[in-house]
């Protein structure tokens, strides 16, 4: 039986993942890019948010054969600094092990699967935009400059993101169920240089957060020394991007609500006023393929909010799956994409939801002092019932624990962390043998339910 | 002030009304319709479900001066007529006071509202295929044959249905939330023709439920003494289209579980054999316009499944409100577009849950006895606390009531009915004075609740 031949729509993180898994199993693979060059030309900047890779995300990357070149460029965050409003500050720490996610760039790392595809002989057609897909004859239109070529394709994915042309076309066929939703809060973003010596002015290891209830700033460490910051707002009220306008009430709003970040941002009003305003999607659809001739992957078939730094790593998770289904069903493509789509959708579901809560979290529970005492319980609680307790948080972002068994645990955490803090003082009860027995039935009862 | 020049995409049920209420205050009006003029060709078949007209379709009859003619087509169907599985039937009325739905061909309704538009001067355009909007420049690329003509608009409704040109190029702009979902139901066209000297072989005045379980059967009557049946029917699983697909398998199926309606249907194999199956959408949108250019209305902003009779009762409901504004804001569109998203989107979300709700009613609920008994009581309640407590389904068909407040009422219903009905005999326990200021207090709860 011949290998069949692929097609991908998108050479972003994704479907450069996919092309080089692709190939590894001795498929021929043509992608097809919207965009020039990224490596030959320079991109404009201003909408990008530094992408934090965690173990769902390196699992591809060793599949990929990338891992040790991506920890190179990749700075180790272990934890939240939070930047209070009333100007004190602390450190969070993620996981109860010292575990870290990872701040990347998204175009040096996009620059580097794009160099490893190649290298395993994928081939790249750039300034490829996909203005229709035929589903029914599986056939690309692809525009360049006024002309636009037709390909019959055999095998389709489409790695096309958010706004994939792909999914544009699947929605129009019947009985697919499809759903777009944009949150109240947009985003912009800023920007902390190096020090005078290359040096990071506030704590390189830590992902740092201004949480202010309904809006919040981070900022994500780059190898340079800067920080890429990112103002998540929202768009009408008070305040807002509406009500934030001119260079004066940009400096009033920064002086008062971000006092510790001014002194570290001199082109803030500058890039305040130049940098875009970008919207922040969910998308959801069903079914992900039609037959077993094209498919969704990554944000063409998932795109989430970013508060879970998830929308990478889910991706590439997607790309494992995938791996796993090639090796297990060889050249069958209809049990291959049939498995991927009810394998991955509920995941893709709940880490949506995920995502859009944890917005909550980081803009608005941060800066409660409760939170916090929760967030160290639960690490306790990790360490003394190990293998019987898992925070969601290090479920999601330091195991490859299915998000959708992540998302189910997050109501019986809160049942449980709700009757271990209304006891008081966890570490001091912890001490009391009544107490620990009392937990022990708490746990079991946790267990019970997840 | 010179009036604005109006186009309407689509020419069906809603289109043309508010093209005569657009027409009565003075407006240009322009419509351009896909299909052929339904007036000189014939249509096909086979895709129909007869409408039901109720309070909020009459209104804006009323004020497009069409009522009487509509009235002469309609026939009154004052409850709903249910074909048991064991071969018993039941009469179920829908009001306290006979009130009726009106069955209507949707052919012969539209076809009367064409020419009452083009007699209040009202042009319409057809065989006229809208390929694109440009939302931006408020035009529209109209394809007849192998020409596309391109229109730019001064204001533009988008009347085109379930599957509108305007709204799927709205749902490309920035922040607009849109979904689409299918339910695991499709239909197909079934038919009862008329006996041999035109009478009407079951119960002219109502409508006939075969309740299944997971599936039904309806029929409406036609003032030619035939009935539209619909066979409601989920699409994999057993039974279902994808089990029976044979003739043999049709009869069986048939001769099992519709023993009393197989005599009266002496072309089913055919019909069956013959016509499509449907899928049925429910599709959100939000915002509904674009600044005062354009505007969504009727099944384009709010497609719903058919179990509640509301489709196009909600679509002429968009048009008494859209008149309302006019009429208080004169030539402010501004206004008038955006006080009509703002009123009309919660009440379009909510009769979007009621008509899915509806479905598990209609199949299932109603062959049960306990739930019979329970309409009889709501309509005694009705009668003993009038203008304390109506129905949901009495607000939602026979009264002008908010559907969002309708729906809202539901969960308080469940709650009294639940508890009344746990009590035992209700018509027994009414008798008795204590149960009756027992009753008191129970209305009052549900009262404070609604």
């Amino acid at each position: 039986m011949n290998k069949r031949s692929v097609t991908i729509l998108g050479a972003g993180l994704v479907g450069s993942v996919l092309a080089v898994l692709l190939r590894k199993r001795g498929y021929e693979v043509t992608i097809y890019e919207r965009r020039p060059d990224m490596r030959k030309e320079i991109i404009g900047a201003g909408r990008s948010i530094n992408l934090a890779m965690s173990n769902r995300g390196w699992k591809a990357l060793e599949l990929a054969g990338l891992r040790e070149d991506i920890e190179a460029i990749a700075i180790p965050m272990p934890g939240r600094f939070l930047h209070q409003e009333d100007g004190s500050s602390a450190f969070q720490s993620y996981g109860k092990n010292g575990e870290a996610i990872y701040s990347v760039s998204r175009g040096e790392l996009n620059k580097k699967l794009m160099d490893l595809a190649e290298n395993n002989g994928v081939t790249i057609h750039f300034n490829q935009r996909c203005t229709k897909v035929d589903t029914a004859t599986n056939t690309i239109y692809l525009q360049e400059d006024n002309e636009t070529t037709e390909i019959k394709c055999d095998l389709l994915f489409g790695a096309d993101g958010a706004f994939s042309s792909l999914r544009t076309a699947m929605a129009f066929n019947d009985r697919t169920n499809f759903s777009q939703f944009y949150i109240e809060a947009g985003y912009k973003e800023l920007n902390i240089p190096a020090g005078p010596n290359g040096e990071w002015l506030i704590e390189k290891n830590a992902l740092h957060i201004w949480p202010r209830h309904n809006y919040m700033m981070i900022a994500l460490p780059n190898i340079d020394g800067s920080f890429t910051c990112t103002l998540f707002f929202p768009f009408e009220g008070e305040p807002s991007f509406e009500s934030i306008k001119t260079e004066e009430e940009v400096r009033t709003f920064f002086n008062k609500q971000f006092p510790d970040a001014i002194p570290l941002m001199p082109t803030l009003v500058e890039d305040f006023m130049n940098n875009p305003v970008s919207s922040l999607i969910t998308t959801k659809i069903f079914p992900w393929r039609n037959a077993d001739k094209s498919c969704l992957i990554g944000d063409a078939a998932h795109a989430i909010v970013p508060f879970y730094g998830q929308g990478m790593n889910a991706g590439f998770e997607d790309c494992s799956v995938l791996e796993e289904l090639m090796e297990a069903h060889g050249e069958d493509w209809e049990t291959i994409l049939s498995s991927f789509e009810q394998k991955r959708k509920p995941n893709a579901d709940a880490v949506a939801d995920l995502a859009l809560n944890n917005f909550i979290e980081m803009r608005d529970k941060v800066a409660d002092p409760v939170f916090l005492e929760r967030k160290k319980i639960e690490k306790e609680l990790g360490r003394r019932y190990a293998g019987r307790f898992n925070s969601v948080y290090e479920m999601v972002s330091f195991s490859h624990t299915p998000y959708a068994y992540a998302l189910h645990c997050t109501k019986a955490q809160d049942v449980l962390l709700s009757k271990i803090m209304a006891e008081g003082d966890f570490f001091v009860n912890v001490e009391k043998p009544e107490f620990v027995s009392q937990l022990e039935n708490w746990i079991e009862e946790y267990e019970a339910l997840v």
